[in-house]
């Protein structure tokens, strides 16, 4: 069966009755249907004074085209967390249409571990994403707007940091040029657009805490130059207070459950290179006032993500995470040590030997935070005993403490070995402190993260970042946050590098502001913000017939 | 109190209450909160034998920004009617987003007479406009990715019709270029953002029966020619599948209530111009089920939603409307009479005589249908009792049956003599008949509406248009049926003749296909399809406090 055909066998409970046992009075939800509801965000003022539970931290080994299983990883330990008596949430990010219509498919878990509805959650779900899309480009219509009219803030058309977004896969929109057609069309100038997820008004939904902290963060979105060289912040247009009136319902966590009824807030999705890569705040917070444990994922891999949430989310949203879980596949080990993609069906030893340095290297740097870690070794039906053994192995030669999971084939059962390990690491010694201060000077951020994290010898900064460093210092933003988009596919700057590079110099290409989101972006290298769909996409696969059955989502 | 503020004094009731009294069953419902729903389209099999409810069509004069009321005159006429004890439900367009950042601001009537929750009408809704937004430009984005990977179907780059799509008012994206940047982006050609309502796909959903038709329609867009000069479908590339499965809940009613608890359908928004300007044939069908009467509404003039109403929409839904209200203001017959837009407020018994001409010619054309009309007279503060009494001496005189209504100050009560008239006069002789055969020749149903509804003394297409004419015949669209996407500031083709222009020939300069929505679009002068944002903006107005109490929305 595949993913759709077991998510509709499921008996969905309705949302009500999660709702309630997970602790929600029903006049802070709202339904959306059956088996969706949004909770409020004001609930979280009634919960404040309340002890946190748990917060368990899933990221992974860089992550290859054949899947290591985080989501659904997620989604199975924090189902057996609830079996073996913890009461337990999980907190993901919602899927993006775009990927959803490309070749990625969604992002609701598999097999027998996934969130339900699917369909819903794969589709539109509770309109998060649209309403982001629809704010961010209220700003991009008001700035040129603004311009044809007077341009009484003196923008310099030239340096409009805003792009246009949209939630599709759809690389003709990556650069582009706007306004043409005679004056009445405003001015021609170039531009762009990038998919909703990597918008900041995506980073900023996902980090606000309430209305007020979500305004004020949209105001202070910097959206370009005026002809002086200064910043030109979304609160001098005067349009955050529309953007944020857009965002109304978006800002409340959307509540559903796992396929054994766990409750789960999927909520906000940022890109986990141009932002910080994990779903909202909000929703996590409201989560550790609700259940014992709550298990919450982070984008990409455990440099990518995983350090994002250490050094910046945590700090932040005020989290200590008890136990970090780094989710590894063979089969994506295996491509990590150079196999081809072809032949992972079968055995494969010198390659993952190789691609296991791949996940000593993750393990290390997330020891460096002084919080206990575990590998969950996500097993796939081709997995031959023999990787299986050596694999086990070779995590007990590095002191690596490990468990196997199974949880894609049965469910919370394939996870409970994995809930009762991360039981027994979230009572040993914690000393959870982030590598990196959040006030530091942004050289420094970049030196610690560089060395410590990515394992470069050293960085540069080429002349656009210097220049970017310069005028970031004069407008005041010099110790500023620091999220470091670079490739996914290695821990280095440089895609083809696969395994544990080390010793190489980091080159960061720009730096950009983020100044609602609250942080700098330095960029490595190209980073592609907008996906294009493949010769054969999933929208030529996915069909509905005539009674609204959906096949054809994955 | 302004409408925001009256809508947040008045007190709904829960949306399953209405929903039960309108004779709904809870299993078709889908609740959005507490004040929405979305009837499944599948309670209509369930209906389909019972016999219809009497359909009143609302109308109006050549609109103005003065405001004739429309909308407001629709909703209040519905309460009117309930009050007399006909069980009435009220069916209307979803408001679009640009729009109400933009200058015109919502679209859920005023006063008392209003449509609720009018903040959440005005903004997301249940996101079927955004549905509609992704279903576009999904096909957008794969047909730049099929030309990439290889185009199979040999389409012709420069032969696309199928614009991008956005529901924002954004001037800098009526035209463009995409695909810059390199062969990685794809490759560069002109293109466009519409804006979402006048999306061909918005037409499919307010004209699909269920979700077969609906597939049907969205296969049969044809998207461009190919290099030999043949249509492209949208069936070809084989994502029509997908573009349902994004639509599967859009394409079901929105059930909300009148500011008195009137059921209402607000659901699918076309343009009148480019389409044919009314809410979905779903919701009415099902509206006309359940109730003695239905109040519906067409978009722009009378020239314009009413013409394609009547002869377009009716056939299609097999409607035989029992009434055409066709809705003035002394404001804007003075506009239509020549009065400058400052002096609204002062009596001027000239241009209301002259304006008088402009509503005469609508009341004329929509007797043509043999169907009983009657003209809403909407009462505005500063209307004077000289300019009232010289209105009603005209009507007289013309023999014009009229009654003057006051919904937006008094809600329903301010309906009753209006709701009266419409009751006895549904109970006239009705000889309804399109003006147009749906399957004449494109050229005699261009003679007969051009001279007809907008009183030409002739008719000439511009070579475009004549060279359309003769692909369209090849490919055996001929006898199409015919929508006219003209100004709607005037009866003519030419937005400054105000008043009952005639005589004139009537210039078409394109014609396009829309074989999904089922129509060709013959094109008058230059259609704006891309409102853009003006120098101060509802956006800039439009605030929400910390308690989400949002301000500046009307």
């Amino acid at each position: 069966m595949n993913d759709l055909e077991i998510a509709r066998q499921a008996q969905l409970r309705p949302i009500t009755e999660i709702a309630k046992e997970a602790g929600i009075p029903v006049e802070y939800l709202k339904p959306y249907g059956n088996s969706i509801a949004k909770v409020s965000h004001k609930f979280y003022d009634v919960l404040k004074e309340r002890p946190n539970g748990k917060l368990i931290l899933v990221t992974a080994i860089t992550p290859t085209s054949a899947g290591e299983g985080k989501t659904t990883t997620s989604i199975g330990l924090a189902m057996a967390l609830n079996r073996i008596g913890k009461k337990t949430f999980v907190t993901l990010r919602e899927p993006s249409l775009g990927p959803v219509m490309g070749i990625k498919g969604g992002a609701a878990g598999g097999g027998y571990a996934q969130v339900l509805p699917m369909e819903e959650i794969n589709l539109h779900f509770t309109g998060d994403i649209h309403a982001v899309t629809t704010a961010h480009n209220l700003l991009s219509a008001s700035i040129d707007a603004h311009i044809k009219f007077g341009n009484n803030l003196d923008i310099d058309s030239t340096q409009i940091f805003w792009p246009r977004a949209m939630d599709m896969n759809d690389r003709a929109l990556r650069s582009i040029v706007v306004g043409l057609g005679g004056r009445s069309n405003g001015f021609p100038r170039e531009d762009g657009f990038i998919i909703t997820a990597a918008s900041e008004v995506m980073a900023v939904l996902c980090l606000a805490k309430d209305i007020s902290d979500l305004k004020e963060r949209l105001g202070n979105i910097v959206l370009g130059l005026n002809k002086h060289g200064d910043f030109v912040r979304v609160r001098d247009l005067g349009v955050h207070g529309a953007m944020a009136a857009v965002l109304k319902d978006a800002i409340d966590p959307n509540l559903v459950q796992t396929i054994e009824g766990t409750p789960a807030f999927v909520h906000g999705g940022p890109f986990a290179n141009i932002a910080h890569g994990t779903n909202s705040i909000i929703a996590t917070k409201m989560a550790l006032k609700l259940s014992d444990f709550v298990v919450t994922e982070a984008g990409f891999g455990a440099d990518l993500g995983g350090e994002k949430f250490l050094d910046f989310v945590s700090p932040v949203g005020e989290f200590e995470p008890a136990v970090v879980v780094i989710v590894a596949s063979i089969r994506a080990l295996k491509l990590n040590g150079g196999a081809d993609k072809k032949s992972l069906g079968s055995e494969d030893i010198a390659a993952l030997k190789k691609g296991f340095e791949n996940l000593k290297v993750h393990y290390e740097n997330m020891r460096k935070y002084g919080v206990p870690v575990v590998v969950a070794i996500n097993i796939f039906p081709d997995d031959t005993s023999g990787e299986k053994k050596l694999l086990g192995e070779l995590c007990k030669e590095n002191n690596i403490p490990y468990e196997t999971s199974t949880v894609w084939k049965n469910g919370g059962k394939g996870g409970v070995a994995l809930a009762e390990r991360v039981v027994e690491l979230s009572n040993t010694s914690n000393q959870f402190k982030p590598l990196i201060s959040l006030d530091a000077p942004i050289e420094e951020k970049l030196k610690i993260i560089t060395k410590e994290i990515y394992r470069a010898g050293s960085y540069t900064l080429e002349p656009k970042a210097r220049k970017m460093l310069k005028v970031l210092k004069k407008q005041g933003f010099g110790d500023y946050p620091v999220i470091v988009a670079k490739t996914q596919y290695s821990i280095s700057d440089d895609a083809k590098k696969l395994g544990a590079p080390s010793g190489y110099n980091f080159q960061i290409r720009d730096l950009t502001l983020s100044a609602g989101a609250g942080f700098v972006v330095a960029v490595s290298g190209d980073i592609m913000l907008m996906p294009g769909l493949p010769g054969n996409s999933n929208a030529q696969k996915i069909d509905i017939d005539e009674n609204g059955e959906i096949t054809g989502l994955f």
